[in-house]
């Protein structure tokens, strides 16, 4: 069956604005890494007349209709009422369903009130997709026609797994061709630069197809190839993968590895390498990044955020003469806290960053976006000067993640050195 | 007037889940402090028929339709040209916009290739809507039927600022209330616990509004009244706002304080006080969500990462016996970590988390969301301990932030009680 895909979350809460529509965006990438084409996103509030109407347009331009929110507990909770009606269901219980919603509450000890077992009545005739991260099971309802609504909690907890682990399985069951993609991850370079340099290659292509993404002061490349199978798939994209690290060595910091601080941890583990960080404008991202990573304590334990003059002086031995002379935001004051949190902590790297994240405090001389990264190890010390003003308002936080991200990109170059 | 609204998405990257669809959120808090119903949102992509037969549905069902996208220099940049002929307008070079173009880039000393200039055609007889974080200008298009569509670029720190500066007086001018909202953070009851606590009131009120809404472990309420004046409307609210602070004392820790990390920097700046923070689990994201508040230099100034027991030892004092007896996770370690850094920094306060974030780690007597949050201070010393466990995966990232969250909380309640 060839799908033709529509997301439609209901929640009036989206349309106040109180939460961002993250539930769209996973679905969406799920989607394409299937091959579902996907044109429209569309989001109604909690009310049964809109949600109505919206489904005829859904389903007058889209034959896969996929839903989030509404199936909860509460009297404004009318989705699967809804769409029950629009197909021409009944709701009846689900016993399976029933006493899963019973057990959640017997579990967790708490009186479950008689309006939760509204949860377990089910369109007649459809796929029960089980919640196993809160007690509103989704659905899967077909018609003779072959129009799909699926739907999925609100939640993002409880939407994410459901949709991965019970629909893709489903919609991919029904396609004659597999889609695979590998996500090709580069720093140091931005969107438009990299475009410039792969247009006509990208331009030439048609499986694998090649998409560069920015995000975050990042670009990622995404490498798609649709097959017949996996094996397949993966033997389109490997020459093309080659061909890439081949091109941009130093500017590639891993595929599929997720972010620059799993690729920072993932090169200390393998060398068998520890890191420690010294932050000041930072304020401790750097090493929230690196703990991030699940097992990161294997090569990361120690951490100093100076953000005063003092704590630089006493912890890591930044010299008096160096805050009087240079400043704290100085190419001789990273390279001082870089040295200062290696001796301090016995890693193997040290890693600094001191700068400007404003918005107030910046000078001529010093503007707010001035940010150095030093580090310091037996084999490489260095101190990388930035500067991440724009021109224009791009926010004490944005300076603090590229900064951030300076620094991962640095330890990981300086371990790969060893 | 009394206006519709829709807001329309232009954008592939959306659909393929690449980017997350912010610019609707904030739109949408945008329509709803100034009173403007909002009932769809919709993302189509960069092709001009579907976004065609967008807008002939977004303008069936309403009559105010704000766009987002397609209007930048690449040939699939088509948002202008496909509404302007909805409009039956043409589009024509507006002299200003045009100017600004050729300004941005001699600013910046880069050469402007031609198809930028596209950027300054304007379908005839809007109101043009200048840029002032990027090179295309947005626009506003009305015709005799009273229709209106607003058009943005699509890059947040573009659309955002045009939005909040340019339509939303736009709008506030032609409307005859005025809605004005606060916020009241509550910090340790769930939503539901609150709502089962003003169900009663909540539905008794028509004017002011209150209205409930989770978000990341914590809960805000918005209270919202309607009146011919600003004035009106915040005298309606005054009495709301006191009786929830007379109710609710112990559980509210701010109103339209915006954050955790910027309630407790106010609270130490008012008090003169200054705090130091320890981190194991957090890894430093308590001192990242401190260091957020600009100007938190002021009160902040050194945080230890003590991620290995190691670091704790050395840099905190925390005793070996310590760590042998009760382990790293404990309450005797999170009390001496506190008042560690404290004697290390000279802080007024010492704050301190140690607990396991998961997903490996955990045991039956310390699973995985045990989280011990320490307080030291001359007046007062404390240890909470948390269970952040649901029972089902909440995940790493959701634990940390959750602790960082009762470790600023515990922190401005101590200095309250100075």
């Amino acid at each position: 069956m060839k799908y033709k895909a529509e997301i439609l979350c209901v929640g009036t809460e989206i349309l106040l604005g109180n939460i961002v529509n993250t539930n769209s965006a996973e679905i969406s990438r799920g989607l394409a890494s299937i091959g579902v084409e996907l044109y429209h996103h569309t989001v109604v509030g909690d009310n049964p007349q809109r949600l109505k109407e919206a489904l005829e347009v859904a389903f007058s331009r889209n034959n896969l209709v996929i839903t989030t929110g509404g199936l909860g507990p509460t009297y404004d909770d009318l989705t699967k009422e809804t769409i029950a009606a629009f197909f021409g269901r009944r709701l009846v219980t689900d016993p399976d369903s029933e006493q899963r919603v019973r057990a959640y509450f017997a579990r967790w000890n708490r009186p479950m009130t008689e309006n939760n077992l509204k949860q377990a009545m089910m369109p007649e005739g459809c796929t029960v997709l089980p919640n196993d991260n809160g007690t509103a099971p989704g659905c899967i309802l077909e018609d003779a026609a072959g129009r799909v609504a699926v739907m999925l909690p609100g939640p993002p907890r409880e939407m994410g797994p459901m949709f991965r682990q019970q629909v893709m399985p489903w919609l991919q069951q029904r396609s004659d061709q597999v889609l695979r993609s590998h996500n090709v991850h580069f720093f140091g370079i931005g969107e438009s630069a990299l475009e410039a340099q792969l247009r006509d290659r990208m331009e030439a292509m048609e499986n694998p197809t090649l998409a560069p993404y920015a995000k975050d002061g990042e670009v990622l490349l995404r490498v798609t190839a649709a097959a017949k199978t996996e094996a397949e798939a993966e033997a389109l994209m490997a020459p093309v993968l080659r061909k890439l690290r081949e091109t941009f060595p130093d500017l590639i910091y891993g595929v599929d590895v997720g972010d620059l601080q799993t690729a920072a941890v993932q090169t200390l583990k393998r060398l068998h390498l520890t890191a420690a960080t010294a932050e000041s404008c930072t304020g401790g991202l750097v090493s929230k990044r690196i703990t991030e990573v699940p097992g990161s304590s294997e090569v990361f334990g120690f951490g100093v955020v100076s953000y005063a003059n003092q704590a630089k002086m006493k912890l890591l031995g930044v010299q008096a003469a160096t805050l009087e002379t240079c400043g704290a935001v100085s190419q001789q004051t990273a390279a001082e806290m870089a040295a200062g949190v290696r001796a301090l902590s016995g890693a193997d790297i040290g890693i600094s960053v001191t700068g400007l994240a404003g918005p107030d405090g910046g000078s001529t001389e010093k503007p707010v976006g001035l940010v150095y990264i030093g580090v310091d190890s037996p084999w490489h010390s260095e101190v990388r000067r930035l500067n991440l003003d724009r021109g224009y308002a791009i926010g004490r936080e944005y300076i603090r993640w590229v900064a951030a991200s300076h620094a991962l990109d640095l330890l990981r170059r300086t371990a790969e050195m060893r």
